[in-house]
């Protein structure tokens, strides 16, 4: 990586941007020693996660929550993760639907990533494109993934504020609304509200959110048990993920989301919870390269004739998987 | 873990499968003791994987697969894997919808599982608990997932046979189809095929077809190029995965599905893609293991000190993440 390519990224040329993410997308040298260097200029964006199911027509509340970012002045990064696609590079069907809207602007710079099929590497890979951008002096990072999996969990772990979309209508509530993506949620979003169901959608996210922070209990005894927004008496530290409701399509509910998000910003700022984000997100980035590093290592010292025997021999059943591996460490440690 | 707990296993006793498996989740050393001996005894089921957003009735589904397998005789086992739940054994609200039909039945045994937030470790764990089955004797196991994440992928890659489950109306095409997910399919199924704009959903997924399979073209173009279904020229090595329609709740389209699934086992038998995916199953499986003992044996080496002061180091922006891995790695070889 040239010094020249990293000051003109510096300047805000997007070509040199481009060129940057490619290098850091393939993991070539250029890109790995690019990261180094510009890994002191991090920290400053805001990284905002969404996640939602398809069908709840998140990426049209992507592209708006762009639209109004930008409206602020603010430079916008969003970063598409598609995990189950094999499409890299910002050529996908969806990010065209999506540039209608914001094309031509150069305060916004949409990159397009998808799984190369390993475990792990798709959020290392988005944690570092998320550096790039955050280096870059883009003030706002949108990481916009699809479903709901443990990949999508991992990926929300990088942002600070983390919102979940949910759409009346959607199936089974059972089945739609999991307590497990509602653990992650900052700010929980009912998009498409001028459908029908949406009253049975609220309801039961917010049944949720009472099992999940059942402090707010306490609350609700005194008021409506409808009632969630967070009172007055409220400690400070305390974050109860709101509910938004939204109609992309028409940016209807947008102005109120947007002063969640900054509201969420500025709890973190203030409890401290921002730089325990922090720390809690670079802890993830590393354990996820920790976790590529040991295995790249170990199959380079093992070598392919030896794990291929090892496969045979575990085919064969002649060995259980864990015996075989553990024959493998002891010879490689 | 006795002799004798895993010979009671062995004899079909359920409350030594729930036991076992409850092992087998907590990675005990009975466990895995268990595991390696178990091991052996595998290879025997046909494993199935169905996947599919939420909303399109896939647990319906796989419970109709299992009462329609139980009326052949097959013991049937469903492993549920939910990646964003945080809740495991068994106890989740959709496992008590399912039980309805199949509660009373000992030739059927539901276990569920989720998430505990390590990556690859919810895979290894489905993985070993379908070893447990396979090795009690299940002859059909199923593995239900939820989502299109990459942990969806990577469970997928577990099974012999993949269904990919859609319902119509589930959003855009673009957003509700993915080309990532049609690779893994080997049978798809459209549910809920009494909802309008089924004939859309089918045509959009011919339409993905044709692009995963291009062979598919050269039929197409003697025929109708609305048909599908295998041609009788086709080899009979290639695998054209079909397109069932479904409804669950009254089990129309139940009986083709089941003969579709059984034409892929066939399929793999004659064709060796049986042995081939076995092995590339157990690779998958072995990789999982292995990535979680190298950073597990990391760790104990590094020592909680050393690597809160790498991250330390990392907060402050004094390296990059991968300098500082770097040099732990060095330190550690």
């Amino acid at each position: 990586m040239s010094e020249t390519l990293i000051q003109t990224l510096l300047q805000g040329n997007r070509l040199a941007l481009a060129r940057l993410l490619s290098h850091v997308e393939n993991d070539d040298p250029q890109g790995r020693a690019a990261l180094d260097q510009l890994f002191p200029k991090t920290g400053q964006a805001h990284i905002i996660g969404v996640t939602g199911a398809p069908g709840t027509g998140k990426s049209s509340l992507v592209n708006q929550l762009a639209v109004f970012f930008r409206r602020q002045g603010k430079r916008v990064a969003i970063v598409a993760v598609d995990p189950s696609s094999p499409f890299t590079g910002g050529a996908v069907l969806g990010d065209r639907v999506r540039m209608k809207d914001l094309q031509g602007d150069s305060g916004v710079f949409i990159r397009s990533m998808a799984s190369r099929g390993s475990i792990g590497g798709l959020a290392t890979t988005t944690a570092e494109i998320v550096q790039v951008f955050d280096a870059a002096g883009y003030e706002i990072i949108i990481i916009d993934t699809v479903g709901a999996g443990q990949s999508e969990v991992d990926i929300a772990r990088l942002a600070h504020t983390t919102l979940v979309v949910e759409a009346p209508g959607l199936g089974d509530d059972i089945q739609a609304i999991k307590a497990g993506i509602l653990e992650i949620a900052d700010i929980l979003v009912i998009n498409k509200a001028d459908r029908p169901g949406v009253e049975s959608t609220e309801r039961a996210l917010r049944t949720m959110l009472e099992l999940a922070h059942p402090v707010r209990k306490v609350f609700l005894h005194h008021g409506q048990r409808m009632e969630v927004e967070a009172p007055a008496e409220t400690p400070a530290r305390l974050w109860i993920p709101p509910i938004c409701k939204t109609i992309a399509t028409d940016a209807s509910g947008l102005p109120e989301l947007i002063q969640a998000i900054e509201a969420h910003a500025a709890y973190l700022r203030e409890s401290g919870d921002w730089h325990r984000r922090e720390r809690a997100r670079l802890q993830v980035e590393f354990d996820l390269l920790l976790k590529d590093a040991l295995s790249a290592r170990f199959r380079a010292q093992a070598g392919p004739a030896r794990l291929e025997s090892a496969l045979d021999s575990i085919v064969r059943r002649a060995a259980s998987p864990r015996e075989i591996l553990n024959s493998l460490l002891e010879a490689n440690s």
